[in-house]
């Protein structure tokens, strides 16, 4: 689906095409050299094994001990993880719960279930200062504390953070743990979180949930081999990833780019994608805005709007290779003849019937689709699909002209809640002064 | 909010306003009269009870036998289930688990932990022929008889279903469940999908997770008396929401409508109101695409590309009431200086300071923001937030000049699903044909 002359009407045109490819050129010997001076260590890791020992010997000392771990953490600390979780549970392994917003009533829903007595803690933030995952640790840890004594807290709980600190403050939850006797993961200094799937950010959960760290990364470190070797952009999907996303997005005046997996378990994959594109790219004025999907759901949401609404959306479906594989589908016989569409058949062969047919309506009204196809939703393809798409929005970014690391935005924001908190403080300590006072 | 002398700068100028509600006044008449005149049962069904018995009692029936519900349905046939289910759980209620994609493997992990000998099953489609929903009840009926008797079948099974069928073709689904002796409730055969959340199709669910049908309607009906009064546009709320969202999105040229509610127990209400506004409005040029997202946890996923990227989107948060409520998320004594600024507080201190300080951010960053807050995340809210964005959505499309009922795009696809798997059985047959005859 890649090639321009299949796309037709519907995609980008050979020129734009070959102009963003060409502009790429140095985009990908910059890339390259940084790789191999080691400046960009989200890439380079995918050929590391130093510390997966450190995250398999982790994972087992939970393992052991839980039925239920916790994760707190938000963006990039939780993403990954959940994607790897989505992989299929080995039955054997502890249940992870992530925990991210600050509601009380979700909080509480979130421990509905959990028995605190058997349950871990596993806190995720290379700040260590993110107030969500701070907020919900110091709420968790007195209560795990009670449930299985203090003195076990430290054979319980990981935290994943920072060594060296992030602008300059050291990591406040690396200092609280290490006060604490909670043993510590680092947290790579030199990747931010929204690239971190493939550390110990991401890998920790994953083997929690039984998927082999290994296989991740040698799925990551399959595209990065692609991406070393001689080959032009046009060879090397990423590159080519992001010279059509980019050059159609111009080309066509697109403003968003939706990621539609049809194997159920790569649907936080589109969430982390969103989170990915998002921070990276929404710089400038000519960032497309990232809609995670879900096959087959949205065909009974969103197809409408995507098929009658404006012509101003890129799709990328991610198609399962099931035909023939799950339960029957046929009809009961008492279901009579209008139903024979359904005999013989299986459920991965309906998947299978719809995820073609979204791509054939799609193209029919000229939408520009691409389409990826996995054999297996497991965790060499998931490593495979987060290398690819890291790659494509550095490269996306150099085309684009902005600097896809750092998210500079989003620091006012929680300037202000900081402040809000530490204003809440003053009314609350002002008001206990006046009680102080007595009642006038 | 709402007052556009409050908005500034970053909202709509006062002549566009005034000109969208000037537009709604005969919309307004319109919509009344066809209230009046019983063409618009899926707004006067707020202030019906007559059918509520019928769900109460199928529910308690469901409940007395089941620890777990399978609710097989799709689009609109689910998604106002959720919204209800994520209000928080009656412990002695069972639980319910949302079946909807037709991925194998995603199947398979959502039968996980449930007991089928304790399972009842609930089938949700108002045509009676939507593949996925179909081809989940053929993959589970056999097993849930297997695991209960099929004996057993018709007292722990529902089917909800048009009892006139749809588009002249009767729903394949009834003469099914009729034939099986499965209880069948009726799906409103006036009511599509996306508008049944107050129906049958929301209020089962509902009733089933401990969610009192009566509040929900009774919250809907508030709504609807503001909505039937003798007010102007601007003194009804979602009129006023209608002529601002299209009003704004013209003058700005905005393509994006962000919803984000902060209370944890609202994430599904943002899904639900991405089909509505979609496939309601999602029928020529001018349509924008709605987004879900979800405080707090994607001001670490998107409010970068918000504050950043291009300004093309409307923000409608919805805040929570939670000051002073929730655990204490004081840090510990061994935290030292640097979290002061948590010091006293509880968790829903940190909602209310972060969902303000995204409403500063993106204000100051000239982003036009909606906020609407709500006291309670529980039925009655849930039922007003409904009937206000299906009003709301309506009188868009009036003001919008599109028909915001049907979905006729979608359906050429389900055509070639069905005509591809139809495919698939005379391939298999003719492969059949073939191992009959022998091998050469």
């Amino acid at each position: 689906m890649c090639r321009a002359d299949r796309i037709g009407g519907a995609g980008v045109s050979e020129a734009a095409l070959s102009a963003a490819l060409e502009a790429l050129v140095p985009a990908l010997d910059r890339l390259r050299a940084a790789c191999d001076g080691g400046t960009l260590p989200m890439i380079t890791i995918a050929g590391h094994t130093d510390d997966l020992a450190a995250i398999t010997e982790t994972a087992a000392r939970l393992a052991a001990r839980c039925a239920d771990v916790l994760v707190l953490g938000t963006g990039g600390s939780s993403l990954g993880g959940r994607c790897f979780c989505a992989l299929g549970r080995d039955p054997t392994a502890p249940r992870l719960h992530f925990f991210e917003n600050v509601d009380p009533d979700g909080f509480e829903d979130a421990l509905d279930g959990v028995d605190l007595a058997r349950a871990g803690l596993l806190i995720v933030s290379k700040s260590g200062a993110t107030a969500e995952t701070l907020a919900l640790a110091f709420a968790l840890l007195p209560r795990l504390a009670d449930a299985r004594g203090a003195e076990t807290l430290a054979e319980v709980t990981a935290v994943i953070t920072d060594p060296t600190g992030t602008g300059g403050t050291p990591s406040p939850l690396r200092a609280l743990a290490a006060d604490m006797g909670l043993p510590i993961l680092d947290h790579p200094p030199a990747i931010g979180g929204r690239f971190a799937g493939l550390t110990t950010v991401g890998l920790l959960p994953a083997s929690l949930a039984g998927i082999r760290p290994q296989e991740v990364r040698a799925g990551a470190a399959g595209v990065v081999d692609t991406l070393m070797g001689e080959g032009p952009p046009a060879d090397i999907p990423p590159a080519l990833g992001a010279a059509l996303t980019v050059a159609i997005a111009r080309e066509r005046g697109l403003t968003q780019s939706v990621m539609m997996p049809y194997p159920a378990r790569l649907k936080p994959f589109a969430d982390w994608h969103r989170q990915l594109w998002a921070e990276s790219l929404g710089k400038d004025a000519h960032a497309t805005t990232p809609i995670a999907a879900q096959g087959t759901v949205d065909q009974h949401s969103q197809l409408q709007l995507w098929l009658d609404g404006p012509a101003d959306k890129l799709f990328t479906l991610i198609f399962g290779r099931t035909r023939g594989s799950g339960p029957s589908i046929a009809p009961p016989a008492a279901a009579g003849g209008g139903l024979d569409w359904l005999r013989g058949r299986r459920m991965g062969d309906l998947l299978v019937a719809s995820q073609a047919a979204t791509r054939d309506t799609l193209t029919a009204k000229g939408r520009p689709v691409r389409v990826i196809e996995v054999a297996r939703a497991d965790g060499r393809t998931l490593g495979a699909l987060m290398m690819h798409f890291m790659v494509e929005t550095i490269l996306a970014g150099d085309l684009l002209g902005v600097d896809p690391f750092g998210q500079p935005a989003v620091e006012a924001g929680k300037a202000l809640a900081r402040q809000s908190l530490a204003a809440m403080a003053q009314e609350s300590d002002a008001a206990k002064g006046r009680d102080e006072d007595g009642p006038p």
